[in-house]
C-alpha cells in the first residue's frame, strides 16, 4: 500500500490527499476536474509554472466555483498522492523529487510506460531514471488490474496505445493473433492529443475538417501496443475533427477460421465484468459499432468489431475519449485500484447524447 | 407535497419512482440519464411509442449499461412523478391521465408555460386544457424557486426564454431595465434544438457551418420572456454550428447612467448564492465571457456583462445548455424543489474542458 | 464521336447542348455548377420530379442568379448530351430513353461501372440493360484516357473507389501491387456522400463529430477497385466530420524491397503530366500528405505516399472531393475527353485556403 | 489611370503586372489565388519575410501547381500594381516605398480606411502617413464604384463594416435609416478572421464549437460603419464555428411605418444591377436568408430582411466571406475598377453546394 496503514486509506470511505504537478494542460484540467469530485481524494496542490497564481476556474471552465488556485511547482508539500501531467522527459528527471512528498505516484507522461532503457533508447531520446522503470505498473486495470493494486509507481498509457491495446487484446487472449499475422492500425485522433497552447497546424483553421496524415509510420506507440500485445502492427494515425477521442480500426487476418459466436466469446470473456467496457458490434439504430463520441468525457470504453469472410479478415473496432481512458481517467481508474478505493470511484460520469466530439 | 405523506420522501434519502413519457427524444434521452444518476429517483417505464421494445441504450449510448427498453404509452403505471417529454401539444391533451398515474407532473415541452388561454390563442394553437394553467409553476427557480415548492404541476422553460430569461432578470429586479426600452435579444442556437429525426435543413451537410436566421421574428418565447420580465424584446435567433447550447446577447439601453459596479451588484445580488449560476464577465484567459461550450452537459448557467458607454448599452450574455439548463436539467432541478430534495442532486456534473458543442 | 459531324463541336470552341436528369440531389447541383460555367456547354434542361417547377438557385445556392427552373424528367428535349445524376438504378431502367434524346450519355451512379452482369448479381440487385455493360467506358481518365475519346456511354466511378484507384494505380503500374498481398483500405468520408434529404444518423446532432464505421466490410466499390486494379483489397470506410472529402489510406506490404525513389518514379511515371493529379508525399508546413480540405471544390487529386521499413510496408494517402473528382467533376472531365474539349474546360477552380470540409 | 499609358492596360485584354507583400498570412493567401486566376495580372513577385524560399504551395495547397516561391519584402522590383496584404501600421510606415515601385497601390489592412488623422488618434494608434487619407478611395464598389475608377490608392475595408454596411446601405439610401434610431448590430466571424499563426484562443479545441463574445463593444469597426453610413451603431462581435464568413444581423426601429414593398424597393433600387449581391428574403427551401456558408469562397454578399410589425423593427441580413468580399476580393474588384477590366474578372467563382464555412 501506498499509504500510511495507521490512516484508513483504502478501506473504501476513507479520504487521501492529492497533488496535480502540471495542471494547465488538458490532461492536468481533467485530472483536475476528476478528482475535484471524488469521494476520496482532497486536492492539496495544483502546480504550473506558466499560471502560477491565477484561479484554475480561469484556464479550466468547469472548475470556476473552486477555490483553487496554480502554485509554482518548486516547493511541494506531502501529500498521500501526486500526479504528474507533465510533458515528456519531465517525469523522469524529477522523479525522486515526486517520491520525497508522496508515496504513490502516479504519471501521464510517457515516462515509465516502457520496461526496459533499450526501448527508450530506440524510441525516445533515452532515460534519466530508467532504475524506476521495473517498478512502474502500467495503468491500464483490463490488462494489468493485479498488478496495480498497492503500486508505488503508476505508469498512465499512450491514448492511441490504449485504444489499440483494448481492441485487440482479447484476440491475443484467445490466441486468434498469434504473432504471425501482419495486423494494420488505422488510427483517428481528436485536437485535444495536441495539447493546449497550440501552433499553426492546430489552429482552427487549418485543423477544422482535416482528415490529415500524422505520424503516418514509425509512431512511438507501436512500441506500446508491441510490448502488451506480443506483436508488432503497422500502425498509421490520422487527425480529424473532432477535440476529444481516439478510435482504432484495427484490421486482423487470423491464421485460421474464425466465427462470429468465436469473437463474441474472445470478447465477453475479457470484458463482461469490466466496468469500464461497452461492447458495440452491430445491432440497429444510429449507434452500432463503437464512436468516440459515445464516451466522450466518460472513462468509457467502446469495443467491437465485424467479420469479413471474403478477405478472411476481422475488423476491430475501439473507441476511446483519449483525455480519459487514454490519460487523466484511465490514470484515476489505476489509483483506485492502488488505494483500495472502489474502482469506479470519481468516474461515474456516462456520457451525453447527441454531442459532438466536438 | 407531490408525494404520499406516509413515505418518507422529501427528507434527503428518500426515493421516488419516475416515469418518463416520450423518452426516445433528445430531451427525453437527457432525463434519462439524469434520472438514472440520480439518487433519490427510481427509474419505473420509459415510454416511446415508436421505439417500443428496443433497449433504450440503443438509442441512448451513455444508456448502454442500463436493463431498460422503451415501453409503449398507453398503460401507464401508477408513479410518484410523471415527466413528459413530449411535443407541444401532448401534454395538454393528455393531462388528465397523467395526473391519474401520478401526483406530480413534471411536463418539458410549451404547454403549460404560459398563464392564459388568451396567450395560447395569440401564440400557439389555442389550449385544451386551460383549467391547469393556474395549477403550473414554471420551472426556473432562479426566478420562481418559492413556488416550486410542492407544486404538482411543473412547466418546464423554453430554452431561449430561458437563456434570455437568466441574463436580463437580475436588470429587471434592479430596476434597471423598466419596461420603457427596447431590447435587442440576438439568440444562438445548436442542432439539437430541432430535435431527433430532422429533415433536410437539419442535415449534416446543409447545418454544418451555418449562420442561419431562423425564426428571424416572431419567436413564440417572446411570449414567455415577456410574461417573466414584464417588458417586450425584439427577439432574433440564429443556429450556428453546435449541438448542444443556446447564448443569449441581449442589448439593453438603460435610461439612466448605469456603472460597472451597478451591474455587479445587480447580478451578484440574484444569483450570488445560486447553485447552478457562474458569473464570467471580463477578466483574463480565453473563456472571458459565457459560453455555452463551457457549460456543455451541465445545468449551469453563465452570465455576463459589457458596458458600452459610447453607446449608452449594456450588452448582456447568457449561455446554457438547450437541453439541461434549458430543459431537462431545469426539469430535474424544479422536481428537486417540489418533491423537497437537494436541490443539485443528479445535476453536480460540472463540465468538461475541452469540448466541443460541438 | 457522340454529337453531329456538321455541327462543330469538338474542335475547341464549340457548344454542345445538355441536360441534366436528377438535378437537385447533391451531385445533380455540382454538375449544374459545373456545367452553368462551362465555355462548351449550354444547359437545356434540368430534371426533378420533386422539385419540378422551382428555381434551381432556391435548392443550390451558387446558382441563384441562374435563370433555370427544374422541368418534370417525363418529357426530354433532344441535345446532345444527357448527364444522369439519378439514385442508382434508375438509369439502368431508362438508358434507352436517354440514348432516344441523347447521343452521348454520362451516368453518375453505379449502373455501368462495372463490366459483367454476374458482377451486378454478385454485388448490386442484378442488371436491367446488361447489354450496354460492354459499350460503357469508365469515367477515370487516368486509367481509361484512350477510350474515353468518342465514347458514347460514360460510366462514373465511385467516390471511394476512385480515391482508393488514384492512390495504388501507379503501385499496380509499377509491379509493386502485384495481386498477390493481402491490401488494407480505410477510407474516411464525407456527408455529402449520404446525399440531399438525411435521415436520422446523417442529422447534424447524430452525425457531427463522428468517427463512425460504415460498411466496415463488403464494400460494394471492393468490386470496382477489384475490377481496375487486378487485386482484391480489404476495404473499410468511416464517416468522419467533413461534408465534402474521400480520403483512402491504403496499407501495402510489396513483396519485395522498395525504396522511396521506386515510389517517386512509379507516381511521376503514371502522373506528371496528369492535370489534376498534385503530388504530396512529405515535405514541410502543414500540409505534407493529401488532404481532402485541400482539394475541396476541385477536381484534384492529392496523392502520397510514406515508406515504413520496420514493417516492410507502403503506406499511401489519396484524397479527393467525392462529389467533385469523385463524382460530378469527373464526369464532366469524362465527356470533355469524350467531346474533343480542352480537358480541364469548366473544372479550373483550384481550389480554398483555408477553408473546412467543412 | 495608374498605370503607363502606352500600355494598353485597361483596355480589356491587356495585363498588368503586379506584386503582392504580405502573401503568406490568409488574405495574402487569398489574393495570389485570385491573382494567379485573373485574366489580366501577371503575377511578378509574392513577398513573405518569415518564407522567403519557400514555395508558395507549400503553404497555400490550391497553389501547390505554381511556380512561385516568396521573396524578401526589402527590395521590390517595379510593378503596375501592388497589393498590401500585412498586419496594421505597416503599409502607412511604407507607403512611400510602395509608391516608388508602383503606380497603384491596394492596401488590405486597416490603414487607410478611415478619412481623417483624427479617427486614427481615437480608434487606433494614430497615423504615420496622413497625407496619404485624402487620396485613398474605399474599396466597396456598391457605396463608392465613381470613385475607384483611376484610383491611385485604395483602402480595402474591414469584413465587419463590409457586412454591415452593405447590410443597411439601401435603408440609409432611402431614408429609412436617418441617423435617429438606435441600431444594433450582431456580427459573427469565422476562425479566418483571427489569421494565420493562431494562439491558444484561436487553437482548435478551444475554437471548434464557440459562440464567444469577442470585441463585445468599442469594436473599431464601428468607426468605419458610421463613416460610410452617417449613423452610429452598437456592435457586437461573436466568433463561431466556422473558417470562412461574417454575418451582420442588424436591427433596426425606423421612425415611421415600413413595409415589405418599401423594403424591396430600397434593396433592388441599389443592387438590382450589381454583380456581386444576391437577395435572399425570405422564400421556400433550406436557404431562405443571407448565410455565409453560401457565399463561402465567393466575392458575392448575400443580403435580405424581415419585418418585425409587432416591435415597429427591421431586421437586416447580410452574409459575406471575410476573405472574399470583406478582403481580398473586394480589393481585386475594386482594382479591376481603378484599372478598367471587367469588374467580375477573376472574381466568377459563384461557390459550392453543399459546403461548410466550415
Amino acid at each position: 500500500m501506498a499509504v500510511d496503514t495507521d490512516t484508513d486509506v483504502g478501506e473504501g470511505g476513507e479520504t487521501v490527499t492529492a497533488t496535480v504537478v502540471g495542471g494547465s494542460g488538458f490532461t492536468g484540467g481533467e485530472l483536475l476536474r476528476l478528482l475535484a469530485g471524488h469521494p476520496n481524494v482532497e486536492l492539496a496542490e495544483v502546480t504550473s509554472r506558466s499560471k502560477a497564481g491565477k484561479s484554475v476556474g480561469s484556464v479550466h471552465p468547469p472548475l470556476r466555483g473552486a477555490d483553487l488556485r496554480f502554485t509554482e511547482p518548486d516547493d511541494l508539500e506531502s501529500v498521500d498522492v501526486l500526479f504528474a501531467a507533465t510533458p515528456h522527459g519531465v517525469s523522469m528527471s524529477q522523479i525522486d523529487d515526486f517520491f520525497d512528498v508522496a508515496e504513490t505516484v502516479v504519471d501521464l507522461s510517457a515516462d515509465f510506460r516502457l520496461e526496459t532503457e533499450e526501448q527508450y533508447d530506440e524510441w525516445y531520446d533515452g532515460h534519466d531514471a530508467p532504475e524506476y522503470l521495473e517498478k512502474a505498473e502500467y495503468a491500464l486495470p483490463e490488462i494489468n488490474r493485479e498488478n496495480l493494486a498497492g503500486a508505488e509507481l503508476i505508469a498512465g498509457g499512450g491514448c492511441n496505445a490504449t485504444a489499440t491495446i483494448m481492441g485487440l487484446y482479447p484476440l491475443v487472449e484467445a490466441g486468434i493473433i498469434d504473432g504471425e499475422q501482419q495486423i494494420v492500425v488505422d488510427v483517428k485522433v481528436g485536437s485535444s492529443e495536441g495539447g493546449a497552447g497550440g501552433g499553426e497546424a492546430s489552429s482552427h483553421p487549418e485543423r477544422s475538417g482535416v482528415v490529415r496524415p500524422y505520424a503516418p509510420t514509425g509512431h512511438r506507440h507501436e512500441a506500446e501496443i508491441e510490448q502488451f500485445l506480443g506483436t508488432s502492427v503497422a500502425f498509421t494515425c490520422h487527425a480529424v475533427d473532432m477535440i476529444r477521442g481516439a478510435s482504432a480500426t484495427s484490421h486482423v487476418f487470423p491464421s485460421g477460421p474464425v466465427s462470429k459466436g468465436d469473437l463474441w466469446k474472445a470478447y465477453r470473456g475479457c470484458y463482461e465484468d469490466e466496468p469500464f467496457v461497452r461492447m458495440a458490434a452491430g445491432g440497429s439504430g444510429v449507434y452500432r459499432y463503437p464512436e468516440p463520441k459515445a464516451v466522450a468525457g466518460t472513462n468509457y470504453a467502446e469495443v467491437g468489431f465485424e467479420l469479413d469472410p471474403s478477405n478472411k479478415r476481422v475488423v476491430v473496432f475501439s473507441a476511446i475519449d483519449n483525455m480519459m481512458k487514454g490519460s487523466a481517467g484511465q490514470a484515476v481508474h489505476a489509483a483506485n485500484i492502488a488505494l483500495g478505493f472502489e474502482e469506479t470511484a470519481g468516474l461515474e460520469f456516462a456520457g451525453l447524447h447527441p454531442v459532438g466530439a466536438p
